[in-house]
């Protein structure tokens, strides 16, 4: 299981149809091979930035299944034109759960 | 419910003792009023770096409840000894789970 960790800077004034658009979009990824969930988080300490988080089964199933399929070019066409610059992604992998599971 | 995401750099060769020392401090931020889980993830992409993310009933559990707690002193105590740089933080509010719950 691989996380996906993307910081997106949304135009200032547009957070509210950016929002709209990522509950539009949402299905778009998630029918994508290997996606498991996903949830958008609001900061509370800078306006316009958000978390994206993504769960993923593998690396692959995003940077490949996902990045080079036509569902991509789909979403960022619901979500891109919102943003003020471009997305800051990161993978990582589960080290610590607490409580363990 | 609020989610603390804290980005985290850890020296250099430290990485192996900053992961066991996540698991010794972990019940000490558990233990704390208003929290409610918390995940220690490693960056792929970057050696060193990890995502912290903590979920808390509210802000206040966080900034006010655990860090100026005994507690908070004693967490650092544990894992500050292992950061490279100071860690970044930022807090968050949920806008969106997939699939929905």
């Amino acid at each position: 299981m691989i996380l996906e960790a993307a910081v997106l800077q949304v135009r200032t004034g547009e957070e509210s149809a950016f929002e709209e658009a990522m509950v539009k979009a949402a299905p778009v990824i998630a029918r994508s091979p290997g996606y498991r969930q996903h949830g958008l988080q609001r900061c509370i300490e800078t306006k316009g930035r958000y978390l994206l988080l993504v769960q993923w089964e593998n690396l692959e199933a995003h940077t490949v299944g996902f990045r080079q399929s036509p569902a991509f070019a789909e979403w960022r066409s619901i979500i891109g034109p919102y943003f003020a610059s471009a997305p800051s992604v990161e993978h990582y992998e589960a080290v610590l759960e607490w409580p363990r599971p």
